[in-house]
Order: C-alpha cells, then structure tokens, then sequence
C-alpha cells in the first residue's frame, strides 16, 4: 500500500518564503478561515509549485508554515482585531494548496512560538512522538479535505494515485481547466459571425488546444478512479463523446472551407457540455439534477397548460373566427387555430396584454370576460402551478441530494480515522500529535490557536487522543469559521501616549465612536447624493463635490486616528463599505487626473463613466447603518455565490440557444448608427421590415448577427416583453432560407424556437431560481446555529475567551477590545487566559456553497434520520466504505 | 336564564313537506353531508320560514324532517351508490336553515324505521329519555353549530337573544345582506358616468334603501351582542362611520345638483367597506388583516428596494443624462431625475423591457451591462424577496389565526357541553338522547345511519353517554363528509329481470364498463375537437356535427343502462362531466332549434357563442379520465372556494381605484366603432392624442368612462403589460384639468396613481394569492388524514362497512356494489353487516373556506402545542368560557 512514499514525501525541507512574509508581516495572520477553497485566487506563488508538481523544494529559513514557526508566529501576535481574508496579501497566504502544506506537516514538531507568539499553543505543546507513515496520513488528509470540500471523487488509494489526486485538486490545474473551458466557450465570439473576427484558423488551433487540455483532464481523471468507476460514470463517455464529436466537426468544416462549401458548425452547441461535465461545476450539475428531477411532475402540469391553452384556443376560433375582426395594423384577428394558440401562449407571459384583447373588446365589451378567464387561469393560476411544483419538488431532491452528501462525508471522515487509528484502551482512536499533522495537512493556513481550539473541541478531556465521534467532526468543525480576535494598542498610543491619551485626543475618540458621528456622515453622503443629482455645469456644485471629498478624506483620517489602523482596513473586508473606500480613493485619484489633465481635455468615457457609478455607489453607506436594512444585505450577500450556479446554469442555456439562434437568424437584421445613408436603414436593413413594429420600436440592433448580441435578445426574451415584437423578424427566415420555391412555408416551425426557449427558460429555470432564493430566505429567517457550532461557542466560553456575538458590532468590538486591552494591562492579568486573544464564530457566513446548502436542510433533516443512519456508518467495515464504493453518480 | 322558552319552542309541529317530498321521494336521500352552508343556495322553500321569522308552522302529516320519519326513509331505501348534494333537490333539501330542524328536534323520539330503513338506525334507538329543556339545548346547538362553521360572534345567552341570532344566522339574512351590499357596490354601473345610466332619484333611492338594511343589520347585531362588546369592535364603528357618510355626501350631492353645481361623489370610496366589515365576509377580513401583519415586513423590502431604485437612476443620470440620446419616438432620453426613476420602475415590471434600454444600447452595447444588473437585482432579486417576505408572513400569520380559530371552537364546544351535561358517576357527560337531539338541531340534513355513526365513534363503548373529550370533538365530525352508499339493482333488472340479465345484455353490459369504452369515446371527442376547429362551411361537417350528437346519446343510453339510472346521474353531480353532459343537452336542444329555426334565420349571436364554448368544453372530460390530470384539477377545483376570497379582495381594491380613476381620467378618452365619422375618431375623440401609441394601437376603449371599462383598464394594469401606454393618457390630465394656468404642471403626481395601484395589487395582493396557491398546493401534496378522520375511519371499518378509498374510481365502484350486491344476495348475508349499506369518507373535499384552511395547518401546529393547550380548555371554568369573552376582535 505505501511503496516510494519517501519519494514525494520530502521531511525537513521548506521553501523560501522571506520574500514574500515580508509583505504578509504587516498583517495580521489571526484570521483563520479553515476553508479557503483551492480553486479561487490565481496567484503566482502557487503556480509555481503547481508546476513544479511534487518535487521537493529546496529548504531555506524563513518560512511561513502555517503560522508555526517563529518569524510568521511574531507578526501574529503584532495584529489586532478581525483579519478576514478580503486583504488581497493575506487571502494570496490562503490559497496555498494542500500538497504543499503536506510536505510542511511532516515536518519536526513546530517550534516554540516567538515573543509574541500564542499563549493557546504554548499550552499543549505536542510531545515527541514519532511522525506517522506520511502516505496514510496523505490519504487521510484527503479524505477529510474531500469530506470538508463535500468533494465526491471515487479515487483510488494507492500512494502514486493520492499524489495524482492531489495534484489533479490543486487549484492551478482547477483553474486551469475552467479557464480553457471559458476560453472554448468565449470562441464562439471570434468565430463566423464574430463580434472581434480572427481567422478560421486561429479559432481552430485555440479550440483544438482547449480540447487537448479536456482530453489530459479526463487522462488524469482516469489514472485517479478505477477502471470500471470511470467507465461507468456518464460524465466522462460525454466528455469524450463531445470531444470526438467538436473534432469530426472541426475536420468537416475545414475541409469543406478549403473548397469554400459553407456549412455549419453545429458542434458548437456541444460546448457548454464541457462546463457541465467536469467535476469541478458539481453545483451546475447539481442544478440539472434538480431540473431533470422536476421534469416529471411539471410536465403533467405543463400538458394540463397546454390543454388549456388549446381549449382556450378553440373557443376563441369559434367565438372570434367568423366576426371579420382586424388588429390595429389591420390585419386578420383570430383567424387560423396555430396563429390563435401563439397568441394566447404569448398572452400567458402576458407579452400582448392590451393589444391581442382589444379588437373583440371594441367589437363588445363582453367579450373582455373570455380574455379576464383565461389570464387568471392560465397566467395566474397555473404560472403559480409551475412555481408550486418546481419548488416542492426542488426542495424534496435537494434535502434529499444534501442528505446523500452527508453520509457521503461521514463515510470519508470515517475512512479517515480508520487509517490512523490506534489501540487505545478497548477503543480505537487517533493520537494527538497525529490528529494535529492531519489538521496541519488539511487546513494548512489556520493558526496554531485555532487548531488548539479544535483540538480541545475535539478532544474534550485533554487525554491525548481522539476518538471515533469527535474525529467524525473534525469536517464540520474545519468548516466553521472562527475568527481569532487580538487585542492591541493605537500604534500613535504607542509611539506617543502623553498625545495619543490626551483629554483633547480622547475626547476627538470619543467623538468619533459616537452614534452621531456616522450618522452626520450619512447625512452629508445625502446632501452628496442630492449633489450628484443636481446638474454639474454650475460651477459652484463642482466646487461642492470637492468640499465633499475633503469631508469623506478627513472621515479616514479620523477614524485611521481613533481606530487601529489595521483594524480599521481589515474591518472593513468582505463588506460593502469597503468598495466605497476604493470608490472614494479612485474618485480622489481621477478628480486629481482629471484636475491636471484638464489643459489637454481629457475625457475617457469608459473611466468617467465608473467614476460616476463609484460615486453613487457610495450611497450603500446609509442602508448599511440601518440594522434592519443590513440583515436583508448580508442575506442577499450570503446568497450570491449560490446564485453563481444560476448564472452558470443561464449561461449553458443562453450557449445553446444563442449557437441555434445566430445560425438561424443571422445576418437578417443590420443596424446602423442613427445618421447612417446605407440603404434600408431604417427598416434595419430588411426591405421586409417596412413599416414593421420591430423597425418603428428602433429594435435594429436586437439581432442574433454575434455572440454578444444573441446575448442580449435571449436576455430580453428571458424578460417576457415583447417578445412578439422581436419574433416579428420571423416572417423574415422563410423569405430568404427558402426563397427558391418555399415561399409559402410560414415561420411557424421557427416559432418553437421562441416558445422553447420561454419554456426553458421561465419556466422552469427562472422558477427554480425563485424557489431558490425563497428557500434561502426563509432558512435565513428561521436559522439556527447548528449542534457542532453549538459545541464550539460552549467551547469557547469554558475556556473563557469569547466574545459575545451581540456585542460584535463593529464600532463597539473595538471599543471593547481596547478598554478590555487597557484593563488587562491594568490589572496584570490575573486569569489564565491568554491575554490578548479572543474567539468568535462568524456564524452567519458560508464559505461554500455547499455549506449553505447543507445548512440549509440541516434543520430539516430529522434527528432520528441521522442517528440510526450515523450508527449505521459508523459500524460499516472498512471494505464497504472503501471510496471506489463512493460512486459520484449518486451523491455528486 | 330560561324565561319565555316554552313560547317559541313549540313541540310537535311540523310543517307540510309532502309536496316537495314526492319530488325529492324519486332521489336517493343516503348523501349525508353535514357541512351545507346556510348562506348558499337560494330556493324559496327556505325562504319562506325566513320571512316567518319563529312561528311555529302547522302541523301537517307525511313531513320529511331529517330522515327521521318512516315515509322519507323508505325513499332513502329505494337508492343506492353515492348522492352527492349536487342535484337541485337534494340540494335543496339541505340548505334547510337550523331553526326549522330546532322545531323538528324537539319533536317525539325518531319512530321506528320503516320496512327498508337503516338497519344501524334500528340497532341502537334511543330509549325514552324526557325532552331536555329546550332553550338550552337551543343555545347549546347554537354553540355547536358556531363551533362548526367557525363563527365568532359574541351572542348574549338569553333564549331571546339565542333567538335573534338564530335568526341573524338564517341563511335568508345573510343573503339578503350579501344582496344589498352587491347592489350598493354595483349602484356605480348606473350613476353617473353610467354604462347604463339612470335618473339621479332611482339610484339615489336605492342607496338609501342599502343603508337602511345594513343600518337594520346592524341594529339587529347589536341586540345579539353585549353593549359594550359591540362598542369596542371596530367593524360596527366602521360600518356606522360609511352610512353616515354616505348619506351626508348624497345629500351635499342633491342638493348641489338642484342647483346644478357639479359636485364629487366622493363616498363612494367608502362602499367596499360594507363588503369588508359585515361580519359574514370573515374571508376577505382575514386576507385584509393578512395584508396588514405582512406590511411592516414588506415595508423594509420596499425602502430597500426604491433605494436601489433610486440609486440605479442617479447611475442613470450620470451615465446616460449627457449623452443627448433620443427614444424611438425622438424624445430626450434619460435626462430628468424623476423620469428616470419612473421608467426604471416600469422597467422592474418589465412594461418596457426592450424599449428603454435601445437608446442607450445602439449607442454603445456595453451599457446593455447596467440594465442587464439592473433586470437581474431589482425584478429577480427583489421580486422573488416580496414573494420570499409575503410568503413567509402569510404563512406565520395564518397558522395563528388558525391556531386561534381552533382553541375558539373547542371553548364553544365546551360551553354547550356545559349546558348538556349531567352527572354520571365521578364525571360530567351527555346522555345519548340529548346528543341526539343536538345533532338533529345542528344538522338537521344528515342520514339516520350517518348520525347513528357519528354516535358510535362518540360513544365509543355503547356506554348510552358521551364524555366531554368525545363531546368535544362534535365540531370536527360533523364537518367531515361521511358519504352514505346504498347498494341497489338496475330497475330494468327487476322489471325484466329475463333480458337484463340475458348473455348479450351482460355482453353489453361488460363492454361499456371496460376501460376501452371510455377510451374509445375519449378518441371520438378527439376527433369532434378537429371537426369542431375545422371550417364548418362544408356540409360534411355539419352533417359530422350530428353524428357525434347521435355517438353522445348513444353513450348516455348505454350508460343508463348499464348503471343505475339514478347512480349514473348522482355520480356526475360536483364532477365536470355534469357540464359536459349538461352541454350536451343543451347543444342537442340548441341544434334542434337552430334546425327549426333555419327557415326563419334565427340566428341569436349570444345563444351561438355559449353553444360554442359548451362544445368546446365537453373536452374537458378528457383530461378527467387521466388519473394524474385527475388529481391536479381535483386541487385546482378544491381551492376555488378560497381563491374567491381573493376575489373579494380584488373587488374591493377594484372598486376603489375604479370610482378614484373615474373622478380624475373621466371623459378624456372616447371610444368610436371602426367606420366612426367623429370628430378625431382615430384619436380617441382628444386631439392631444394625435400620433400618441395610444391611439396608433387602438386602446380607445381603455377608458375610465365607466365602471365597466374601468375594471378592464385596472386588469390590464394588473396584468402589467403596456401599462406605460396606458398611462399615455397622463399627458390629458393637465390639458384638461389644469387647463386655466397650471399648464405647465406635468402629470407626475397623477403617475402615483398608477404606482399606487400596482404596488398594492401586484407587489402585495398578487403575492398573497401566489402564496396561497403555492400553499394550498404543497398541502395537497403531502396532506395526510387528520386524527378526527382516521378515528371515523377506523370506526366504519370496525363495523365493517368500510369501501376501501383507492377502490373508489367511479367505474369500479358501481361494479363492486353491483357484484357485491349479487354475491349478498346469493350468501344471503353471512355478515352481521347491514345489508346495502357502506360508508366512505369524502376526505378530498373541503366545503367550508375554514375547515380547508384549518386542513392546511392541522399538521403544522405540533401536537406538544395542543395537547396542553386542550387540557387547560377543557379545565377551564365556565365563567371564564362565557361566550362575552370570546371577543371577535382577536381570532375572527
């Protein structure tokens, strides 16, 4: 099981780091967020040993291993405060993969800490047992990191095929592979019809390396899983048929271009099928999980629509039919049955509300019932039908799904704990110092106080092990995001404390961490805003525009003075507010650009016009100070990188309509610029289009001729209104595709184009995106904290170092933190408590978005479900647990 | 407490039925439901004792009270299979208003049962207890009746005031107050600006008439309740503030008009207020007080949203203002602030989709970007978040009124077992006969056997009491629709027996039961649905036209034949089909006469049109014979009662608008036919409507001239398409109405009107109506029985006349009672079961609005809530349960 592990398990050597530190020591490293995904943050130091694979870098002093040597352990103790990782050096400290921290962990026992170093680390120092058999421990560590990352590779377990595992998770090669996915996806815009042309040929090497790059993914993918596991999974016979599939396409369309034979790539709706597919998008796929799932159900409801619809149809021809009605342009009103039931499909989006009643309502004001009947029962009713099953069902596979992965991560916990296990008394366990290099190997970037934290957490009486249920939570408890508090001084406080403590200067403090001071500032961005709007060629407002920004300068300045410095920039990472200062800083910057530019009549539009957009955005700042309002933000916050996998989900079906749309209608719409001479300019340079609604509404530049604009019409088509009106290029496909004797033949079959995309589209994506965001808002309404961080808060208050997370504002936690400073120093600490250092669960924030999921039916998953099912795995024998059982195909 | 009973208790009177019994003899009198509202169903039979108040009726022979008389049980002998309510007589039959059951209750003991009657009945007749005191068991069945129906009304316990209020509840008053409150509503059609106008004096006249009765309700109101409970309510305040008012701006109006002063009607606003505050309309209070807890959480939502809003269109104004852009009809773009801010608005509804991005997108496609944000954060985000909000708190709201509800009906249930009760060893109970007689009083519609059932699941042990838990539980069983089966033969089988029963008949018979006879017809009225869309110009296919009739009535023939005759057209009642079959008739009767009529070119346009949509309609049964279309429309038609709440809602918020937006837009706009030799008949009759879109797309008749018209420009505006057309009329406004001087005043503030209306009816109202559906749906889906219906359940089984529910498909039903029946009759009934007699539960149905909201949340208060919930109400003391207290004003 464990050959050649020496080979790429190198003990003892580090990499240069000094160079690097230097720049991270102004930072405070407390911030421990245990679970920086790998897969963001494209930095170069990574990329270096992402290259450089797994052989061992040379050794040199300096180091930064996770905060455990000496030097980094000295700029931790310097900080203050709450450091998250928005700060771009520290989050780049983050991002470092796990195959480096695994050379790292199998390091000598970390050395005592520095000067300044944890009190919390200094107090169980690890005694000097021997290091474990590195390859189990590697194998372990990826278990539990896939356990963590609720990831679901069924890898094999060998040592060769762990260190392939770990290199095919390295983020480099993550990113690498979304890169050339996007970039595979983004050619559509340089290919025919292009928005920025590039020769065939350019686009075809690009994609013939993009498939390349899918191909090696997919090798490396099937030296990890066993033969049969990767036979077996669907994902991968796509991948490849979709590869095969791009190439022969390719080939034809080469070949048929040198005899200048034009035909169509029609593998290019093949694309998005590489973003679906590989392992890394499992929330897209999740995402068509859920919609295939639902499929059934909606469809019975869809058919019933339909039948509605028809009905509705067919009264409407027997009502309507024989009155000689005409619409407004004076066309025949409800002649043909097909035309009727398009009409009433495009009334049910509610796209032709007016205008399809109004010539039987002039014709009889009773008429206007049958219309009133069928809005309410098709629009009403039976949109809310749609929205009602696709949400039932949404939430009962997705509880169900959630639930998969739970025992999914148990099974991998415990997979874990088997191979480093020893005998203990009657009981199997993991021994402390080993528990630690695991952690060490998993989480490389959390703190050394953190990890004692965990380790108290997880080991309750201090008996030097772990057992089976506490190591079970070690995921869970690595997903939690502590944040490690320290308490420090004002640097000025230090350099000159008979100023910094004067009554003048603690009275400007006092000033400034009054309520009112943020609140006349919300009142001066007011005035600001009311500036703004007000027009700017008056000279005496852009002389107020830099009164303002003198105010929001000395706001800094103030408060740089009042609070830590650091704290006050770390404070305000992953906020809103953060953005405002760098809106207020480049807005300083540009007034002075556009101040000394002047002369030369500077005046880039693109820059201008983010200024302008910056400044507004300074707005945010006054909902921000209302409590209320900053729950509904930090909701829709915490959301956002879910609904990410709706833009992914939007962004495969907007590819394969855009594909099928530009092959269709390109090129049957031109526009032309307001004062253009072209022929047909006006009627977007259709002769056909005279008079139409589409010329007259100026639609011109609503075309499918590029990617981009595709884009554009499906987005506006998403929106459902008037859609009627950009399907009045229809008419257009049969006058030119079939000229030549099909000039007959209505645009009706195109017509399906249009009603399948709606269907797709609004029905059933935009109503999971619904169902989405009011199963997250009701979570969020009725969350509680959950039993593991339950444990850990109780955790934390034994220990006597937490912070009340109601007291945690932000004015008023540093207010805290220094008074508890001063006091500390005043009475020479007579707790045992390590003086300096506080705790705190950020519980309202998720990292992954399967940790909000998981969150999300964590309530709902009943107790007694997981007890039997917890005992059940727990008692599974090793065999049955080994990861080739572990098939993606269920769970992932 | 009991003076003057005796005067209207008479004892032994009953009225002459015989007459209507013969007609009502031919039915089956099995179909027992408990639950007939006495508001619905207007016949004059009940009316009749409305009008004669509480006079004892004469005394008459072959009376027909309840089923407890020989005579009507040897007619409840003769049916069989289920009779549902919904043929007119038996109808009728139970909508008899409980006064006239009280006389009947207190009638001798039921007589034996007649030669064919109930065998149940029969088992346990009650012995001869003396009649209890009648005015309390009055009070009590008041109690228990309140308790069933859910009526909150805090009635005084003095048998005169019992009186009154049963009087108050008489189906007859409730009518005749719905009927006056329609009418005042309606009085807008005929006053000025009229659709069918007349004279100033007869509306007038009408609408003083109106507030007399709703003056006299209210005073009848006031006699029921305690003084002081009638003062602090607010509804009868409310009620007294509207008549008042009312009748002070009539008389400003007359006397204005006498001296011809053009003056507003401006009370007329205030008449929804009836609607919603006359304690019958609990729905629509319950959805208004819905709206009102859901306001301070929708409130916060909404600031946040106008500040995105607000903020986008600064970004707006900075980005687009200076760039001198032009729309599609050559106005300025995007350059005043509160233009802006409007039109994003209609942008969030998406009204003006593509249009108020084109401008600013031909000029350079990177601002698509800002509207492409603008779309997703502010109509998906913030959208979905109203939806998330009004959901949440809909649901919270509801489950506490329900809640609330339920603890009333068990403290009313207790209170009338307080009046009933009597001494029986260590605890209080209620003697069997006095049960009975309350059961008679309370629903007087139910079977012998029904009411022998109900006692036998109360009376568990056959004790000849009933305790108080059991006691209480009366409400709840007695909403639940027991449905009584009787097993009969086909008359012709007893008529001829030799040829009914004969191999060809069998033969026939079999055919038309198996499931290829229906499909075979399902496939005809396929092929009708062709026909009928096809042109019906050809002689073919009106000669087609009868031979589908001829196939239709040959359908019915051999299902009469094959069925029972009686069964056959019971079975239909409350189904679809019952329209279908009732179309059928009418189409044959109508084709019949359009035969005759040929000659004479009869050719009424009105009489075409239903003949149309009944023929298009008989496709419904289609859908019906597919089990799971089945199950959707089955929910779709249960939540109908519900949705007409919402009905109320919107009428209100209609009539409200309507009568405002006919004060402001009157007259501006004029509608003329096609061919109109008018005046600017192209420009709806206002030349300030030349080359407006309003007039380009024919919208002429969306005016406010009338309250017609007014109701389909609010649904057009509901629909919220176009609405920024139809506020093209706004420009008229200060035409016309500030015409002297104030020219140049634009119509922004007459925009809030439109604003208004859409906040309140789709932002708020709409929401709450997708909220119910979605509701009522995911209720449906996972409903599972309530304890009471399991109880009764498990008691029909244990006496074994249970019909197992998933057998009951119509077909299969009728052909298991068929051939039950045979095989009785050859076993010659081995059982101790009641020969031809089976009970089923109807639990799919809801009759009452309450009894399906209180379904909906049953499952969802916990038990742990209940349970000692009962406890403390069961030991309450009386004098805390005294009905004064059960104040309207928290739970109704």
């Amino acid at each position: 099981m464990r050959p050649r592990c020496d080979r790429f398990w190198p003990v003892d050597q580090q990499r240069p780091r000094a160079s690097r530190s230097s720049g991270d020591a102004a930072l405070r490293c407390t911030a421990t967020p245990s679970t920086g995904r790998p897969t963001r943050g494209g930095n170069g130091s990574g990329g270096e040993d992402g290259g450089a694979g797994l052989r061992p870098p040379p050794a040199a002093p300096g180091r930064r291993p996770g905060g455990a040597a000496g030097g980094s352990v000295a700029s931790e103790g310097s900080g203050g405060g709450r450091g998250r990782p928005a700060s771009p050096p520290a989050r780049r400290r983050q991002r470092r993969p796990a195959v480096q921290s695994a050379r790292r962990a199998a390091s000598a026992p970390p050395a005592p800490s520095g000067p300044r170093g944890c009190a919390l680390q200094a107090a169980t120092p690890p005694p000097g047992h021997p290091p474990p058999p590195a390859s189990e421990l590697l194998l372990a560590a990826a278990f539990v990191s896939d356990a963590q990352y609720n990831r679901n590779i069924p890898f094999k377990t060998s040592p060769e095929a762990v260190r392939l595992y770990y290199l095919y998770n390295h983020w480099f090669m993550r990113t690498a592979t979304y890169f050339f996915i996007f970039l595979n996806l983004s050619l559509a815009v340089f290919e025919e019809p292009a928005v920025y042309p590039l020769p065939f040929l350019a686009t075809s090497l690009v994609e013939v390396l993009c498939l390349l790059v899918f191909f090696g993914r997919l090798m490396h993918f099937a030296k990890i899983t066993r033969r049969n596991v990767f036979w077996k999974d669907t994902k991968n016979i796509c991948i490849m048929v979709a590869i095969l599939l791009s190439l022969t396409d390719l080939a034809i369309y080469g070949a048929l271009r040198i005899y200048n034979i034009k035909s169509v790539r029609w593998s290019r709706i093949v694309r998005p099928i590489f973003l679906i597919n590989f392992a890394e998008s499992r929330q897209i796929r999740r995402a068509f999980r859920s919609i295939r799932n639902t499929l059934p159900e909606i469809t019975y409801v869809f058919l019933l629509f339909m039948f509605s619809l028809l009905m509705f149809s067919l009264m409407a021809l027997k009502l309507f039919g024989e009155r000689n009605l005409q619409t407004a342009e004076g066309l025949p009103y409800f002649r043909d049955y097909l035309e009727i039931v398009f009409d009433l499909y495009v009334l049910v989006t509610t796209a032709n509300s007016p205008d399809v009643m109004m010539p039987a309502f002039d014709f009889s004001s009773w008429y206007a019932l049958f219309f009133i009947a069928f809005v309410i029962i098709n629009t009403y009713i039976f949109m809310s039908l749609f929205l009602a099953v696709v949400y039932n069902n949404y939430k009962k596979h997705l509880k169900n799904e959630i639930r998969t992965l739970a025992y999914m991560k148990r099974r991998k916990m415990i997979e874990a704990f088997n191979l480093l296990k020893e005998e203990e008394g009657t009981q199997f366990v993991v021994r402390e110092a080993q528990w630690k290099q695991l952690v060490k190997l998993v989480a490389p970037d959390i703190s050394n106080s953190h990890r004692e934290l965990l380790l108290r957490i997880s080991d309750d009486e201090q008996k030097g092990f772990i057992d089976k249920k506490s190591f079970v939570q070690l995921a869970d408890l690595l997903n939690i995001q502590v944040i490690t508090l320290k308490i420090r001084s004002h640097p000025l406080g230090r350099w000159m404390p008979r100023v910094y403590r004067s009554a003048v200067s603690r009275f400007l403090r006092s000033v400034v961490r009054h309520r009112g001071f943020v609140w006349t500032y919300d009142v001066i961005i007011l005035i600001n805003a009311i500036f703004i709007a007000l027009d700017e060629e008056s000279p005496y407002i852009s002389y107020a525009e830099w009164v303002f920004l003198a105010l929001y300068i000395i706001e800094i300045l103030l408060k740089v003075y009042t609070y830590e410095p650091r704290a006050f920039f770390g404070r305000n990472s992953y906020k809103c507010k953060n953005v405002l200062y760098i809106g207020t800083y480049l807005l300083i910057s540009q007034k002075t650009n556009l101040f000394l530019f002047s002369a030369t009549k500077y005046n880039s539009q693109q820059i201008l016009d983010i200024v302008f957009i910056l400044r507004v955005l300074r707005l945010i700042r006054i909902v921000d100070s209302i409590q209320r309002f900053r729950v509904i933000m930090n909701t829709l916050i915490n959301i956002v990188p879910t609904m990410l996998t709706f833009g992914g989900l939007t962004l495969v079906v907007y590819c394969i309509f855009a594909v099928i749309g530009m092959e269709l209608f390109h090129g049957k719409i031109q526009f032309f610029p307001a004062n253009s001479n072209a022929p047909y300019a006006l009627e977007c340079g259709n002769p056909a289009l005279k008079d139409s609604l589409f010329a007259r509404g100026k639609y011109c530049k609503n075309n499918f001729n590029n990617f981009a604009s595709s884009f554009i019409v499906l987005m506006e088509l998403t929106v459902v209104n008037q859609w009627h009106d950009i399907l009045s290029i229809l008419p257009l496909i049969p006058f030119v595709l079939f000229a030549n004797g099909f000039a007959n033949v209505t645009a009706q079959p195109a017509k399906l184009y249009f009603i399948a995309f709606h269907i797709v589209m609004v029905i059933i994506i935009i109503n999971i995106f619904v169902s989405f965001i009011l199963e997250a808002f009701f979570v969020e309404y009725s969350l509680e904290k959950s039993e593991v961080e339950t444990a850990i808060e109780q955790k934390i208050q034994e220990l006597g170092m937490g912070v009340q997370e109601e007291a945690l504002q932000d004015e008023q936690l540093l207010d805290n933190m220094e008074s508890a400073d001063n006091d500390l120093e005043g009475e020479g600490g007579t707790k045992a408590q390590p003086k300096g250092l506080v705790f705190k669960i950020a519980s309202k924030r998720y990292r992954t978005v399967d940790a909000l999921l998981q969150r999300m039916f964590e309530a709902e998953i009943p107790l007694e479900d997981e007890g039997p099912s917890f005992e059940e795995i727990l008692n599974l024998s090793p065999a049955t647990a080994v990861p080739g059982d572990l098939t993606s195909e269920r769970a992932e």
